[in-house]
């Protein structure tokens, strides 16, 4: 029994499965059918009015469910969710159900209005915020307690009775995305706006960011090419590249927030307000009164938390420093034995041996890097945050000190303890290579590689001979449940900070980093864009302003990166015989100019808006007109007085 | 004939005089007429719907005018301009005339629900946002040019008709406000509550701030005491009070965003919307249309701007700190020619004569400082910048840079040049005591003189030997409309900008000096509010959640002050003395040094919240409210779908 993508045999004829609700085998049949109910009741009765179908497959029901809804439920969804679109005055405004006939290509009749993605986001947050009106508990589970107010989702799913929730791929919108995306090699932009409507916006943004700090590395690598070829050692020609470096690396990082202004407003999510941030799946405490909401929920003690924040995570992230400067120490050890080795018998093989150790090294760096990212995930799940956005921002924090001790402490080790500049270029070069080279291999090629083998396995065990669009629906819903889950952006985020502080840290050293970073990044958009379409499963889109912490995150690296610079060019023989007489004229000199590029940095960063004058002109018309209808609404009440 | 404060004679018995008009003198009578029908009319025929009433004195009638509400018209106007008042559950809520009965201390027949300096308040808002309709010029004056929605008194104002509006004072409350503020010697925090209630918010911050930067000084004051009584010249025990002078002006910065956050969630303004910005009184142009608000107002191209700031502006402001480094110039010739003198002529005379050239240079610093003020007034508002607070930042950094300079050139000469801690500690010494005794005399001694004599040769002229507070109105308003304007707290605030570059900047070397500010601070909370209480008109009350741009100011300051303190402390020859061998150890030891404490600062200002917890808590729960009362109305709308 196939079903097509035209569903002839729903109950609604114009039912569009949207999302996939997967329930653990062997759920008792009361909860399902509870779940379910509550699923399709009106909004009056507390449910979420939404469409709920089983998936028939050949071997009969699976516990697998489609989730679809009316047009106007999704509309009235939108307007719950605060979506922003755009109007027939070409302004951004935010939806409203009374309003609809003001947008730009609303008709009645027109189902594309919403995208698929916007669709799909809309009934994650209605299920999300299905709530336990008074039941104690899960029926059939006596031990998944609930109270009112509780998202029911949420409990099904830590109580391991859910097993996932996944929006649907669209075959057909896909296949025309990843054509235009990677499909043909061509010298273009990507289609951002593409990629947002299907992907969302946080995805969408960040490989915008991507390909504007792939353009904006192109200028430092054009630079940098000249002292590869012409083997330029002086310094002076160095200094003049740290210097540029430095000012373009603040004005790139400034620019962004512009950019990614102009891309958020036209996405809407500029002007989104933000929602209420309701505790994080994973809390968990004593029921208590919530004193903002006033609500009952899960209390736990701040103090509690701290103490486990101190107490336990901070001396195990110390500890875990500790022994990545100890894998350090061993690595300078292996590299002594590679230079003894090569000395001895200078041969061919003994001078490639020299770069063996750096790239063990960068190795096992990857290696420490993922498997702290684990102990860091579990410390902070375990602090138990309350919100999502402290969750992250503890995570964040903890794998940005780690990883940034684990990659660049040889590197700074090499450069101000043993003035080595030739072994630096050499171990920055390496570890650069190296880890771009590991990281394209594990975050796509390797699960690409995977998820093809089980595709063609499932296809093979289906005895069809179809194209991936020509898929029954039951087939398609079973092989995407299997697929891999996108965790976030956080890794790609993660690479990318890396990549900058390896350009960035020792740019006078080794002008060709930027090189390697281009060429790495215009390789990873595609990677990235691949591993998006064919090897995971869709994620819901999730609405975003700007990239966030990495902004900081970024703009401390380049801070980072101006001192580290400066002490470099203060160290170079070169500068050195400019002041025969006195180091500490030197000294002097490049502490003042050190001084001088921090002060224009962060004048620069002063200076320049973050907002463009015309996104700023479109926002200040938008208060003007919410100010002036509040005025307005005064005004007609006072009148009646 | 003279009134009293009952007013048995007004027209209405209720009528209660807020604000003062004044008139030029020959004002057309036709002018007049439409003026006050104006004021009078109702606000759906585009009038204020205000009360107004001609000030009757001995000499007939004066073109003076009263001008008050009635009491509902101003709680409308609260509404208007968006109040935040205390609710009977204790949170604050932007006061609406519909949910007035929530409120604290509400009661139809309570006239004190809303304080006079708000009262005062809006009325001001309601004047100025009294419109042209259709006229093309005020009547009377074919040259004072309308157009519909051009403020009608900003209009009066900028073509000479209307003299002045300002608040009337209220002697009793006056009377009691002065005894608890200054009248009685005592110890203790000044009732910022109540200065609040009479001047309005941002008065009130700045005494609030000035009294947490008096106590934040003390622990300095008292570290620095024996330093000065036991003549400690060891640099370690300099290096200790240095670092701890630093990390301490960090903390009470960040300690004093909280508190502000405190004062100002409490008198409702934190809470307080945004108002729309109009185009400041002075700015002119050419008639357009205003891209934001669709509405016809001036227009001035930002480029003419541009070019009169670039081209103008900054060659003159480049031009005074030139003329300022001459006079510094001059000096240091005045002070090695007292150096001189004392060498040929040992005497008492001689060696007192050395502070003379400091005590010159501060008062000319002073002078120069004014002089400069003006200057910069004037091309600032030359620049015809659209916004007010564009006005006000284009002022702030012409004068800070300016100031800075003037004050602080000479003693980074002595300190990084000429390398002469004695005669920095000297010229330290004079300069901070000599332009403290000034300010104090300028600011409010000679004013608060000067207002007397005027006074008493008024009362002698009325014959009157009454107390200010039996004062008739008529004579009260003949005195007020003659007293100086207070021009806002810019000079106050600059004037402890400089006093904490005094204290910060310099502090290992003469930690008398939070002494100093200490006992100035003082004196200056008392003779400030001399000033505000005696010498000038009250001033209408300016709501403000923070103190702004000085906030900047005065962490730039801090983070300067780690700069030359670090650089200070390695000049000296104890610290010298700790590096025998190398001197670049010294300088890399120094740098090393100043990075971590520049780093700690700006950790510890990212680590140490902007608000208090609960203040947190309350305002999480205000947008808790709101989000779940829009909430409320979609639901309630799509229910009825």
């Amino acid at each position: 029994m196939v079903e097509s993508w035209s569903f002839p045999d729903t109950a609604e004829s114009n039912f569009r499965p949207l999302v996939v609700i997967e329930l653990a085998k062997g759920t008792k049949e009361e909860t399902i059918e509870w779940f379910t109910k509550r699923i399709v009741d009106k909004k009056a009765d507390g449910g979420a009015q939404l469409l709920i179908q089983p998936l028939v497959t050949e071997n009969g029901v699976e516990n697998i469910y489609l989730v679809g809804a009316s047009h106007l439920r999704l509309l009235l969804g939108a307007e719950t969710v605060g979506l922003v679109k755009e109007c027939n005055d070409n302004s951004m405004r935010t939806f409203t159900y009374s309003s609809r006939k003001t947008f730009k290509h609303f008709a009645d009749d027109n189902h594309n209005f919403l995208t698929m993605a916007e669709c799909q986001y809309i009934i994650k947050h209605e299920l999300e915020n299905l709530r336990a009106k008074n039941e104690k508990m899960i029926p059939g589970y006596p031990q998944a307690k609930l109270y009112p107010g509780k998202s029911i989702v949420r409990r099904l799913l830590t109580s391991g009775i859910l097993v996932q929730i996944f929006p649907l791929h669209d075959r057909e919108e896909l296949k025309k995305l990843s054509h235009s995306w990677y499909g043909r090699v061509k010298v273009g932009y990507q289609p951002l706006d593409d990629i947002r409507c299907y992907f969302g916006e946080t995805i969408a943004l960040y490989f915008g960011f991507l390909e504007y700090f792939t353009f904006a590395l192109v200028p430092m690598a054009v630079i940098g090419i000249p002292y590869y070829v012409f083997a330029w050692e002086d310094y002076d020609k160095y200094m003049m590249f740290a210097t540029f470096n430095l000012l373009w690396s603040t004005v790139i990082l400034e620019v962004w927030k512009r950019m990614c202004a102009i891309l958020t407003y036209r996405w809407g999510t500029l002007l989104m307000k933000r929602q209420f941030e309701e505790p994080r799946p994973g809390f968990h405490g004593v029921l208590g009164i919530n004193p903002v909401t006033g609500r009952e929920e899960p209390v736990y003690s701040s103090i509690k938390r701290q103490l486990r924040i101190y107490l336990v995570s901070l001396p195990f992230v110390c500890l875990c420093l500790y022994f990545s400067l100890y894998v350090m120490m061993i690595y300078f050890d292996l590299e002594q034995w590679a230079l003894d080795y090569h000395k001895e018998n200078e041969s061919n093989f003994s001078s490639l041996m020299l770069y063996v150790p750096s790239i063990i090294y960068a190795v096992v760096i990857e290696i420490m890097n993922r498997i702290y990212r684990y102990a860091a995930e579990f410390l902070t799940s375990w602090e138990n945050h309350r919100l999502e956005s402290s969750y992250q921002n503890h995570l964040i924090l903890k794998v940005l000190v780690f990883n940034f001790l684990n990659c660049f402490a040889s590197l700074f080790y090499i450069a101000f303890v043993l003035f080595d500049m030739k072994l630096l270029r050499q171990s920055l070069a390496t570890l650069l290579i190296t880890s771009q080279i590991l990281n394209q291999f594990a975050e796509s090629l390797l699960p690409y590689w995977l998820q093809r083998r089980y595709n063609r396995r499932m296809k093979k065990r289906m005895c069809s001979k179809k194209t991936d669009t020509d898929l029954s629906l039951a087939e398609q819903v079973n092989m995407e449940k299997e697929m891999g889950t996108y965790l976030g952006t956080f890794d790609d985020y993660l690479e990318l900070f890396l990549q900058f502080g390896y350009v960035s840290l020792f740019s006078c050293v080794y002008p060709l980093a930027a090189v390697f970073a281009v060429l790495n990044n215009i390789t990873e958009i595609y990677s990235d864009a691949l591993k998006m379409c064919r090897v995971y499963k869709r994620p819901f889109a999730e609405p975003t302003a700007s990239i966030g912490v990495w902004q900081l995150a970024f703009e401390t690296m380049s801070v980072i990166s101006v001192v580290t610079n400066c002490i470099l060019i203060g160290m170079s023989p070169e500068v050195d015989a400019l002041f025969p007489d006195s180091k500490m004229d030197l000294v002097l000199t490049v502490a003042l100019v050190e001084h001088l590029l921090l002060a224009i940095k962060f004048i620069m960063a002063f200076v320049i808006p973050d907002k463009p004058r015309d996104i700023q002109m479109k926002l200040a018309k938008l208060e003007f007109e919410s100010l002036e209808a509040l005025k307005q609404q005064v005004r007609a009440f006072q009148m009646q007085l």
